[in-house]
């Protein structure tokens, strides 16, 4: 396969940024510093990867000025190296073009709409009175049941699961195995015997929001499970019912929020970190990976939970101590009680 | 779509409610309390939402008798108003009608058996010599390997994997992307090497019970993995071999048993919860959220272990000071063992 | 179905195993100690069994030597009988005879180079320049991108899917619904929105890994991810971006890598354990289960983290002491700072 090139001047007014050197220069692709040989671009934005600017043979880097302060090869400033490679290199990994039509082995519902600009793949089912727009990939193997709605320029890449009900917004990417608008977990105890609370709800994805691989969304018990615009959900996310996520909040993988949680806009889950049920998180916060969020929370900044890694042998030792903690914080309360000078 | 509606009367007399106000309502849906309107059902379980009654433009509410006491509105009295209202939602929330027929497009083994009265939908394999009954649904892209068995009125939502020898009894319903019968994770380390350990058993899921998305449930090395009737799995769970769960448990999200743990009827297990292999959990366990179950437990109750959320300035200070506690702790032994009347 | 049966001096000499009793006994089946018949060969490897020997039923056991003084019954010595059991219950488990050819209804790239012994199954679809070598199955509703390619003997049980450029060796086990090479989670913040860091590189995986089922490895932002020879991944594992893991190396379920974290040779990471990115580990360690790994590891050894399982009332105290754990250690310290044969 041949890919486009462009030259470092193009690059460089495409996308505003500053050049420094050979603007002729032709970038087919791009690699890390440490790797990039001949035609290819790579990045400088982690101050600890500098060391290894002086003996990259990429042929242009993209850096901070003041990195690029008697840098001697072909440069690109930019304020934020990071965005700016981002944006360059997706002009080298241009999407597969589309391929209008519904394939042969699909099988459509009469009812359902698609787009004559969407793309259906093989072995894709699509339920009755869903509508597909234009610019649509539904890859390979996805199952789209009753009543959906899938937004301009939105990407299933392949056996993406959309049960009932579930409405996608415009350019939403999502990863195969995601299973979205499956029932809630929704159970009362009935004389010792679980009885299922209908899940009757929808799940309804913004604009822009990125879905990993194998995440799950429930569908909401009686309302919609939604997610704002441009939700970003890593891989194996677990999304409760009727849980509301805010604009631009983003989630690293393994991370499970529990049914009907609230999460503000621009907040940062890290991965495997839990959200208990009912919650309300605000604006702006950071939660650290594997923290479990046990009570609301109303002012932006970073939270936590959990225990540090340890050798075992220290970990066994100190762990058992905290069984005695309250104990402990008890005598060394009751012993600070009595005053010292009338000990005597 | 027009659903089906039910006078309050109707739905008085036929879950046994106690009618107060205007039987002649009709309800055609239910919705919450805040947002119900004209023709709609709502209730009131939660103490936290009482507020909400009076505001409320449901046509009816399911409550109990004191909340009942001085309400305007019609009401459906219930001594668990949750599970009154669980009831009633499913009269308006009936299950797609059954079709019964094999899918064109499905490829069946010629050795396995299907009820004339089952439904196998677009895509889906059955393998040599399964079975499936009456009333079962086996919905799109789903795959049923050799030797499984699917009870009456089982449903497979869609891209279920059985993988070989499950066994379902009725009224099972298995939500999309879950994956019963894998290979159970069987490793003998030899002269360097990990050697696979065959996995020979099954797995056998009793009548009633509900597996989430995107769950795995991994068959027996020799002997099979169990789930006793009315086990409630929620979404992206892991169950190791050999595993057995005792009726009526329920497991929230992300959570995950080690292999050969067995745990007894009636628990509840916390979303992200993990259980080590080999234990053994009596009857009427609740393990709370994100909790590790290190050992055996034998006392009925409720189990816990991690910290608290807190912010991360704050946690990094206390963090820092677990790594401390067993030292600690023996200076304040070492303080008491001083006895202050002999120190002067 | 009748499997193949072997007499017991057959296997002692097909394993080199010492034979002590009656070498005619013919055994068809594999079973534990406790439930094995006539026909039946078990094994004793954990001591804590030991005590169900004398009343096993199974017509040869394999056990230590030092198990077998005594013992009256047939055996089958070896120094490690858990290892000579699991190459011996291969026997009776063989793998179903290959069926090679493509299903009439899978869906193959013209450019895709599948080996005329390879096993292509029903709604499996192969995207371009992709390759299948000898011997190979791909399973029901299996999913292969473009540029894939898949060495020979591997097996993808059923729906799996390798997106992109994703690259196994010989003898790879993957079970259904794993997804590999999907895009890594690379995001960057431009003026207040999420811009996508494109994905461009690529998943290795050595010859002999096992990858269970739901599991998801991302592809490499720009070089690959890569999987050493016999790495073993248990179900709903999660492996990031540009993780590398060193050969030998064994995951329990629910594990998460996050990205561009490099593992070594041989470790052992425990069921839910995390793994932050970038962060570097050594060959031959152990991390506990639900451990978090928050730094670097230089030593080989065992690591842990999190707090053991405790009563939820005894638990309730000492985590609300932990909030104080900083504090409290402050006033250890200044009690003590206080000489006492100074304080009269």
């Amino acid at each position: 396969m041949t890919g486009p090139s462009y030259s470092v001047a193009e690059i460089a007014k495409r996308f505003g940024l500053e050049l420094r050197g050979d603007g002729d220069t032709v970038i087919s692709s791009v690699a890390t510093l440490a790797r990039a040989g001949a035609g290819q671009l790579a990045f400088l934005a982690n101050p600890r990867y500098r060391s290894q600017l002086a003996e990259s043979a990429a042929s242009a880097v993209v850096m901070r000025a003041d990195d690029a302060q008697g840098h001697s090869g072909t440069a690109l400033v930019a304020a934020d190296p990071y965005v700016a490679f981002a944006k360059v290199a997706a002009l080298f990994d241009p999407p597969p073009p589309l391929q209008p039509g519904i394939h042969a082995s699909a099988v459509v519902d009469p009812s359902a709409r698609i787009d004559p600009q969407a793309q259906v793949g093989p072995f894709a089912s699509i339920g009755a009175r869903s509508r597909i727009a234009a610019g649509v990939v539904v890859g390979p193997g996805c199952v789209i049941g009753e009543d959906c709605e899938i937004g301009e320029g939105s990407v299933l890449v392949a056996r993406v699961t959309l049960v009932r009900r579930v409405r996608l917004g415009k350019r939403v990417l999502i990863h195969p195995g995601a299973v979205l608008g499956a029932d809630g977990f929704g159970l009362a105890m009935d004389a010792g015997r679980w009885i299922k609370v209908p899940q009757q709800g929808g799940v309804v994805v913004g604009d822009d929001c990125e879905i990993g691989a194998n995440t799950t969304i429930d569908r909401g018990a009686i309302e919609d499970t939604v997610l704002g615009e441009d939700v970003r959900l890593d891989n194996q996310i677990q999304i409760g019912h009727n849980v509301r996520i805010g604009a631009h909040t983003a989630m690293a993988g393994c991370a499970a929020v529990a049914g009907s949680a609230t999460i503000g806009s621009h907040c940062l889950v890290g991965g495997a970190a839990g959200i208990l049920g009912h919650l309300e998180i605000c604006d702006r916060v950071m939660i650290t990976a594997m923290s479990l969020v046990t009570h609301s929370i109303r002012e932006p900044g970073e939270y936590s939970s959990g225990i540090p890694l340890m050798p075992n042998r220290e970990w066994r030792r100190n762990a058992a101590r905290f069984r005695q903690l309250d104990t402990l914080a008890r005598r060394v309360n009751a012993r600070e009680k009595t005053p010292r000078d009338k000990e005597d």
